[in-house]
Formats: structure tokens, sequence, C-alpha cells
């Protein structure tokens, strides 16, 4: 008879420790083992600090390494020994949880795990939603991200031109994450819809360096990783 | 000199009174006055079955008449009176927390409500942001939202079918709310688009008739209002 623990994604929401949820408050006081992603962009660290307050003075914590490549083989490697890791800690019958800034289901580290994982054992799940950083955003700078018969996109910014434009194109609202690495690309293609002036550039919100920028004209080619854009067409 | 209190959007996440933030439920610690639409639907009763017990016993609880209706002139009357009621409080120097199920900037009255007031006094106003249905949906059925470079559509399932092929066809992932009326449409466009087997229609979540199907085939022609699917092109 085998007893396994309970694997459980807990997003921590944005950034600001009072907008985790209480149901991740709750699981993380009861939880046996923290993993948190060891990322070169730290939002792991931060992801802990947030967590910090809520956990155990006995609980163990472990940084799992997801490696910032595009090699396949090197991203498969690790993924493989993750899971493992987190295969040993359930099955010595201990309760984990993965820590993901926001959401554990948007744009997180968090589904390379599930879906090792899912290939080796009926591990027990549970996911525990969190607030996105647009989510944040769309607060902080109270803009509505979708009213009525609107549709809201929400977008990765590392992808291609046309890419962009399509999604743009279709939807009335939304929201550009990970603007950090094509800006130049993000500035032409809302340029070329109309919409550089009226959209916001959000950056490291609730973080040191905050800011806020309407239109894209003075937002720098390199921004911080924690960057977002927010647009509306009808706005 | 007048003192205005604070005006408070805040969101009260998807249905589990667990999946409200620490932030909201400090927030409705300390407010005069709780705001929650008095719609025939019943979300705002749910709303404030999920605040009730973090708030002050002395708190006020007004329900502000939201109608279900296109006729503009009706719904231009009962927002110039919300936001009246709620200008009121706040000249008084009382503070006020809308309620919104989910999340305030996401499909919510709130917008209405910060539309007309912004017309009407320089209100000080905070948004506290809250998980969404489709958050808590993908999380208890273990699906992905959105991953790496692919793109979430958000889609209101009240739209035209056109609407509705444009807004599927240029996105990777997609979530349909309100998928309570026009089913047979919602039905026809995912059929025609290769995704009416793969998609999962989650209904009730939280509530009593919680139910999840696999595919649409099964799904009643007029489901229950909280119902919404979640496809993804790639799982």
């Amino acid at each position: 008879m085998t007893r396994y623990g309970t694997l459980y994604g807990i997003g921590v929401g944005p950034g600001d420790p009072d907008l985790i949820t209480l149901k991740a408050v709750k699981t993380l006081q009861k939880v046996d083992v923290v993993l948190a992603a060891a990322s070169p962009k730290n939002d792991g660290s931060l992801a802990l600090s947030i967590a910090g307050p809520h956990l155990r003075p006995d609980a163990e914590i472990i940084r799992l390494n997801f490696p910032m490549t595009r090699d396949q083989a090197v991203l498969d490697k690790a993924w493989r020994e993750n899971a493992d890791t987190v295969a040993a800690i359930l099955d010595a019958g201990k309760s984990a949880a993965f820590l993901t800034l926001g959401d554990p289901l948007t744009y997180s580290t968090f589904g390379y795990l599930l879906r090792t994982l899912g290939q080796l054992a009926e591990t027990p799940v549970e996911v525990i939603p969190g607030i996105t950083s647009y989510q944040a955003a769309a607060a902080f700078t109270g803009r509505v991200l979708v009213e009525s018969g609107e549709s809201l996109a929400v977008v990765s910014g590392v992808g291609t031109e046309e890419e962009l434009t399509r999604v743009l194109e279709s939807a009335q609202s939304a929201v550009i994450l990970k603007a950090y690495k094509n800006m130049p690309t993000i500035r032409r293609v809302l340029e070329r819809l109309g919409l550089s002036d009226s959209c916001v550039f959000v950056t490291r919100l609730g973080l040191e360096g905050e800011e806020v920028i309407t239109g894209l004209e003075n937002v720098p080619d390199k921004p911080s990783y924690f960057s977002l854009v927010l647009l509306r067409k009808k706005a």
C-alpha cells in the first residue's frame, strides 16, 4: 500500500503579500515541503518571500531548477529531475506546495511540472488559483479589463509581430505580458493599430522601481522583466 | 473643506469563500457600508454571503439596482441613481465597498459605477482584484489556461457567431464566459473549429449543481447562468 502526499500548485498573487487568497494561506500553513523555481529572474525568490510568513517553522524549502533556455534537451532533463524530486517527496507521504507568482495555470512553470509528473504516478494534485499581474495592474490603474460583449486577449509579448497583430486585431481589449523583450515590436504593432497612445505600460508593480506610463513613446526598449501593457480599443 | 470616504471595488472571488484575498478581507473588516448588486441572477447575494463573515457588526448593507435590460434609458437612470446613492455615502465621509463576484474589472457592473461616479466628483477609489471564475474552473479541472508563447482569449458567450469565430480562430486557448444563453451557437462554432470534443464545460463550480462535462455534446441548450467553457487547441 502506497500513501502519496498531495501536490499543491499555489498561486501567491502578483507581488503584494496581501493579494494572496485565504485558501493559499491555509494550505501553506500545513504543507511539509515548499517548492519554488530557482530562476535567474528571481520570481521564485519573490514567491518565497510572500509565502514565508505563512509557513510552518519546520517546513522544508527546496529550489527547483527551471533553466531559461530554448534547448529542449536541457529543458527535458531539468523537468525530469524536478519531477523526480517532487515524486520522491510525495512517495514519502509528504505534502508539497509548488509556488507560482500570479496564477499556477497562467504562463507558469507549474504546467510543465504537472505534465512531467503526470507520466509518473497517480499523483493527487490540487491547484489554488492566484491573482495575476494583469489584474493587479488593471486594479492599480483603475482601468476596466473587459466589459459586456467585449473580448479580452491575454498575449505573451515574446511572440512574432504577425502573431501579436492577429490577436490584437481580433480582440476589443488586451493585455501584453512579458513586455520586456520585444518592446520595439510591440510599439510598432500598437502604433499601426492606432493604440500606442491610449495604452498603459506598467512595470514592477508593488516593487522597487514601480512605474506607470501612458502610451509607449517614453517606454525604454529593454524594460524590466515584470512589465506589461494594458490596452482597450473602446477606452 | 469636504472629506470624502474611499470607494473600494472588491472582488470576492468565484464563490469558494476561501478564494478571497487577505487584502479584501482586511478592507471588508474596516468599511462602513457594503454595496452589492440586487440582480435577479442573485450574484449579489452570493457575493454578500462570501463577504458577510468579514464585516463589522455595524456595517450598513445596501443593495443597488442594476436592471438586466438592454433599454439604455432604463440602464442610464439606474446607474445615475446608484452613483447618487454611493456619492451621498462618500460625501458623508463614510467608506464603501462595492462587491463583485470574481474580479471588479472583468465583466463586472463596477465599471459602470466607476464611470458614472467619475462624472460626479474626485472620488478616491481603490480596486482590489479577485480570482475569476475561469481561473477557478481551470484549477478545479487541472487544465493549463495558457503557456509560453500562446495567447488566451477571454470571451463573452453572448456575442454573435461571427465575433466568437473570429476571436477563437486567432487564439491558442480560450475561455467562453456567460455560456448560458447561446449554447447552440457556441456548440456550432466549436464543432466547426474542431474543438467541441476536447473542450470542457464547467457549471455552478462550488455551488449546488456543480458539474464538469468534457465536450459539448451532452451540455443542455440552456445551462445555468454560472457556466463557462475552457478550450485549448494544443490540449
